[in-house]
């Protein structure tokens, strides 16, 4: 890839780095939705993956901070608004909490991100250190994984409410809204990258981005499966026992 | 741990902290000395931790611009002449580049960075965030892993000199100059750690700094282990055979 690609070659190599790289092949996301995880393996996903919604306000007000039009800024809140919701108890992290207080964990250890993996500290780290210090618009790429959610998500849903009798269509609240945000999002991204990379730089740059974006999503379900299914999770992360029961989680 | 240590408490802390979470303990550490790696797995260890020699010179100066006084930063700039030498082809950075030559890397693919684990981009990436963003305090008790480097570097060359015909004396020439450096370094931050955390908060802080470091090398290791024994590298990064062979890298 040397030349210039037209707006539907990018798009299209977008989507190969989606088809080939995006963590809906990830060995562990196979496990979860088919039902071969335990209680604690679920509990340990939802537990780590807390930080990563929990830092998607914070990605994207760097990103904000980042943009100089009003009309850009106005479309772009919207993600913040999403996630942190109107009043307290609404939106995507407060849903997240939903889950996480379902299947019993506590709240505040939960939002405290101590018994968290390394491995997800450092993969979130990455993304908010990556849209701070590349450029606006490999910042704006990096979003782009939301092309592929709606597809896992529907996997996702169908296959853990048919395999984990503890988890409600309540419990998975979260994934409801999803969506049609995911779709409305990255509609506008996906536009906003296609008419911006006018170079074959910046083209490399975007696919780069979202490369960068599938390999951290990609790096988090490593470690879960490698601390909760291989090997040990770090002495101060969640333990889950082998049985799949939960430890006190302390 | 509640109320303020003494200075001897507080070495004893630290030093529990390395006899239980210190990399010496890990599984790909102990398969790494005692020959059962195969020769991609020695490789993708060489590259991937090249990321992490190679930041050490910029972490430290991160550092030494965080320092107020002349007689610290002559003491810590040491630490940069260390890795990257007086002239080309010095220097620890050099010396860790001899290794990669010698098992037959690219030098410049090595350099690059591009063929590592994401997972080592990000633990990397997070040191350079933690001794940005914490405390100066944090930031050099973040070094204290060198107080256990010396144990770990006698057993780490005798094993791989004892069980891998490939590797010389000469290719580990960067273990040769390490544990010197290592306790005169070590011996400093230790001693800067103990007179200058002076509260329980203080002291909690620089234990916590330690356990962060240990959780950063640790996590490196998990990944490799992980992509090159239980489950796949993601698929831009460095391909080792199931048989050991050495593949095109590129």
């Amino acid at each position: 890839m040397t030349g210039l690609l037209t707006q539907e070659q990018l798009e299209d190599a977008l989507r190969e780095v989606g088809a080939t790289r995006y963590h809906h092949l990830h060995p562990f996301q196979l496990r979860l939705q088919s039902g071969a995880c335990s209680r604690g393996e679920v509990e340990a996903w939802a537990l780590n993956r807390y930080l990563y919604q929990a830092c998607i306000p914070q990605k994207d007000a760097i990103i904000l901070a980042r943009m100089d039009e009003a009309p850009l800024r106005r479309e772009w809140r919207q993600r913040i608004i999403d996630h942190d919701g109107e009043r307290e108890g609404e939106g995507g992290i407060a849903k997240w909490l939903k889950l996480t207080d379902d299947l019993g964990l506590d709240r505040e250890t939960v939002m405290s991100g101590r018994l968290a993996l390394p491995a997800t500290k450092f993969a979130v780290n990455a993304y908010l250190s990556f849209v701070r210090d590349r450029s606006l618009l490999e910042a704006i790429a990096s979003s782009l994984t939301e092309l592929f959610s709606p597809m896992v998500i529907a996997t996702r849903v169908s296959g853990m409410l048919a395999n984990y009798d503890y988890v409600t269509k309540d419990t998975l609240a979260y994934f409801t809204a999803r969506p049609v945000q995911a779709k409305r999002d990255s509609d506008f991204a996906l536009d906003y990258v296609k008419t911006h990379a006018r170079t074959p730089e910046q083209q490399r740059a975007v696919i780069g981005a979202l490369e960068f974006k599938c390999s951290m999503l990609w790096a988090m379900l490593d470690a879960l499966e490698h601390a909760y299914l291989y090997a040990k999770p770090w002495p101060d992360a969640f333990q889950a026992s082998e049985r799949g029961e939960r430890q006190a989680a302390e």
